[in-house]
């Protein structure tokens, strides 16, 4: 912290001040969190679109049994194939809590634990599923940031 | 790239320099090159004294079925653990290919698939496995890129 001091009413004042890098961390960090709400939000809502508009262009999911997938088209095939498998589901309960962001110039990191419980028609029993999630975020040039890398392990009981 | 000229013999003669911030991603990609052999090599012999020192302090390792493990204590814990249930072990074949390195400041990101076979004492049979990591690397003070995140998951067949 910087001390900015000034003199008021014949009383000298002082305040600390962030340096300039201690803001950029602060705008960092407010601006994951503004990407993990919005994600969490998405995810609730089971919207493809506003999911993939948090991925980057050339972002890559990585998930037990199956290959990496890589770049946003192939991603959206991925989220279009398993709103085909589940039409009709309906995510009755998401959450999801982040923790362990660190950041360095335009890449940052943390891993998320969610917890969804989605309504499946047909009459089967809802699916209730705990995981975790290592992301890699990246800043685009408008500021705003963009998921670069997932990978999700199942987290039951834990 | 940025074009260095000069006179030789009479001819002008002009080179294609890197400019200052290429020289950084160069010297940032061999720095994760030598990691990521360092990391090969310390697994392949089960060395996990050469494995915790290319850990950060503040390491977390994410594995399927685990709680998280923060922190370079806990990580050496989980080792010595890991070494003492298969004691007696020998890594008979391991290797590790990794790709998607993206580097920004100090903080690096790839993912990497690798290959094992073990030998197990008392006749058992080798454990042959394979599996997908996401990496998150810091450059530490000195230069040397250390692992920040691991998840991983298995990769059979894939």
């Amino acid at each position: 912290m910087k001390r900015l001091c000034f003199l008021m009413s014949g009383v000298l004042s002082c305040l600390a001040m962030p340096v300039a890098g201690q803001a950029a961390a602060v705008d960092a960090r407010a601006g994951i969190e503004k990407f993990n709400t919005q994600l969490d939000d998405a995810t609730r809502r089971m919207d493809n679109a506003a999911t993939l508009a948090l991925w980057a262009d050339d972002g890559v999911s990585l998930l037990p049994g199956s290959k990496p997938t890589v770049g946003k088209a192939a991603i959206r095939a991925f989220l279009e194939g398993v709103t085909a498998d589940i039409k009709g589901a309906r995510m009755q309960h998401f959450d999801m809590e982040c923790e362990g962001i660190e950041v360095s110039g335009d890449l940052a990191t943390e891993w998320c634990n969610e917890h969804q419980v989605v309504e499946l028609p047909g009459g089967k029993p809802p699916f209730d599923g705990r995981g975790r999630m290592l992301l890699v975020l990246r800043r685009g040039g408008d500021g705003h940031w963009l998921l670069l890398r997932e990978m999700w392990i199942p987290a039951e009981g834990q």
